[in-house]
């Protein structure tokens, strides 16, 4: 069933690499505790280790800055609020409220883990954002106070693409003294990822984002620096993350990182091109219209609205047809509210109403994206007539 | 190579079981985000769904009370952390510090949980234990005070086996409008639970404690009660539990669940006896002294002391001969203290250092517990002999 379907929205998850799903199968067998002294749990451990090799070659950092958390939701929220937190408590010379910067377009896990610094006594500045979803240094150097401790902006937006000029950013808050953290969840396994070149002191990513397992994820944190624990317990993870490491996914999530460093090259443009071809096929449906930028993104995702035509309702029928695209994040499917990332930009409400993420990925073909334009133009027009 | 080796550490991890390999294999396919509303999306729901029945009823609550976490670490965090700081900001009127009761017994995972919230502000009363790791009622009502907003104590010590008297401390601290919850990870899958013949509002339990998948467990919440979020982002679970479910391992850990269920009122016995049989046998090596009661324990732990042999040296020359048994919780490998459960019931450092926890699992045989009994003398007067 799920050959014959067409699906549009890898930002929300992807399907099981071959790689990854045969290195998940193997690791079933290797059950043993990696904390274990005995020879059952020292082959986990192995494994284990074997995997944080792979996904630090992804990141370009050395194996020993990488925590293994359970997802991109638990990795923001360890970074952002561990090192905000670790920070703070670090300077203790801090005159006014620990203060940190970032926007209103950030995935909900890191505005999650900023709305809890802010119930722990945290001031919270967002950057403006442009209409394509870009964030100005300049803003972030207007905005360091003596009491900024963390600075987090993500390197790809989930909804619209826009690539954010992290290395910049970094550089500003670096030379303030202060902490810089990118949500990398969206850019991971679509573009490449230097964490060096960036100079970021911290990068989440996850796991299913780049057709490895659900239930991992990973942070790099610059060797060195402190994350304050989230999941407090043993002594995993160089004391940041208790819990006994999920071995098979681990391993599923270090051959997802190699086979995707692996695939890159090729896939990035290629992907870019047809996302561009289904574009400009949707652009020319009467009453469409593209949130974000034309320039700058991801490969792989278009924001599109059409006016008159209710975002869930196109979904639905596109659903019934066979084809899988979104509204935005899944994270915030059951709200009634619009994107808060559109509303962000700019877009107002009731197109934001009206927008759909369409996010392509490796099995997307070409034949792909013209049925899905024609199925579109279709639905759209049926939404509009049955809601005049 | 797992087959030739006799594994007494099942209080560690447990092997993957044949239904919870089969559901997690069968739930890779079933890849989609659960939170989309498309049908791959929807897919993924219902095997989540499914789980949550499966999981519910092996803890005889209601399957909208059970929220899925990373494992049992993540769950004792969330439970322990979110219902104090729940309870904190509901009751106004404190007029002290915000204080919770627990024991010196408890995992890394609660310990490591109370401890956060000392850092908060929060007071802690560890309540006296027995030697044999016992906890009185009385001394709960004793320590309660007007501040008092939780209290935690485990189902059964991870350690030892101790089964405390949780229905009865339940009901003190019912009495008192103070929040209970339970660390049932190393009881779930070897005893009965009912949480509410036992009249707790929370308990957390562990899948790769029970045959099930790692990277997954779930707390118990009783209907109407908030626990503050530890990981924060999309609306998964209630808004308790931000993330993309991590359908595979749900599965399993569904399937687990059920399997136990059914095992259970055969493997108990059965366990019991095999553990009783080969505690007879070591506790007959000259020096060998048992920590913790012979009644009242979870089937299948015994942990037992050897005058004169190093507990780590033990490990290592039984893993040589192919057995596979631990000092105490693997959480705390690496640590070079000795076991903090086994100081609190009075042990003196000395035996504590010389302790080993054999905890049996479904797949123990009589004559693996003859073998390892025979490796075990053997190996305690090998180390002996070269530590003099």
């Amino acid at each position: 069933m799920a050959n014959t379907r067409i699906y549009l929205d890898h930002n929300a998850t992807t399907p099981l690499g071959a790689a990854a799903r045969s290195a998940l199968q193997a690791a079933l067998d290797v059950w043993g505790n990696p904390s274990s002294i005995h020879s059952t749990g020292r082959q986990a451990r192995s494994v284990v280790e074997k995997a944080r090799v792979q996904v630090s070659r992804l990141l370009g950092c050395e194996s020993d800055e990488i925590i293994f958390v359970s997802g991109g939701t638990e990795g923001d929220n360890l970074a952002v609020h561990g090192l905000a937190i670790s920070a703070r408590d670090d300077r203790k010379n801090l005159k006014g409220a620990p203060h940190v910067i970032s926007t209103a377009i950030e995935h909900p896990a890191v505005r999650g883990a900023l709305a809890q610094l802010v119930r722990e006594g945290f001031e919270l500045t967002d950057l403006p954002v442009s209409s394509e979803g870009h964030v100005d240094p300049t803003d972030l150097a207007a905005a360091l106070r003596p009491e900024t401790v963390l600075v987090t902006v993500a390197l790809a937006n989930h909804e619209i693409g826009t690539v954010a000029p992290i290395a910049a950013l970094a550089k500003v808050a670096r030379d303030a003294g202060v902490l810089f953290h990118t949500d990398a969840v969206q850019a991971a396994g679509k573009m490449r990822i230097d964490v060096r070149a960036l100079g970021v002191d911290a990068a989440t990513i996850s796991s299913h984002k780049l057709y490895g397992p659900k239930g991992v994820g990973a942070i790099f944190v610059k060797r060195g620096l402190w994350a304050h624990p989230l999941v407090c317990g043993g002594h995993q993870e160089h004391e940041r993350r208790g819990g006994t490491e999920n071995t098979p996914a681990i391993a599923g999530f270090g051959a997802a990182c190699a086979e995707t460093q692996e695939a890159l090259h090729a896939d990035g443009p290629r992907i870019a091109a047809l996302r561009d071809s289904l574009e400009a096929q949707l652009l020319a449906i009467p009453g469409a219209q593209r949130q974000g930028p034309q320039e700058g993104r991801v490969p792989g995702t278009t924001n599109i609205s059409f006016q008159g035509a209710r975002g869930e309702l196109v979904v639905i029928g596109l659903d019934l047809e066979g084809i899988c695209v979104s509204t935005g994040a899944a994270c915030t499917s059951g709200s009634v509210e619009p994107s808060a990332v559109l509303l962000a930009i700019g877009v107002p409400v009731s197109r934001a109403r009206q927008a759909i993420r369409f996010s392509l990925g490796r099995s997307t073909t070409a034949a792909d994206c013209d049925v899905v334009a024609e199925a579109v133009a279709r639905v759209v027009a049926r939404v509009r007539a049955a809601n005049p």
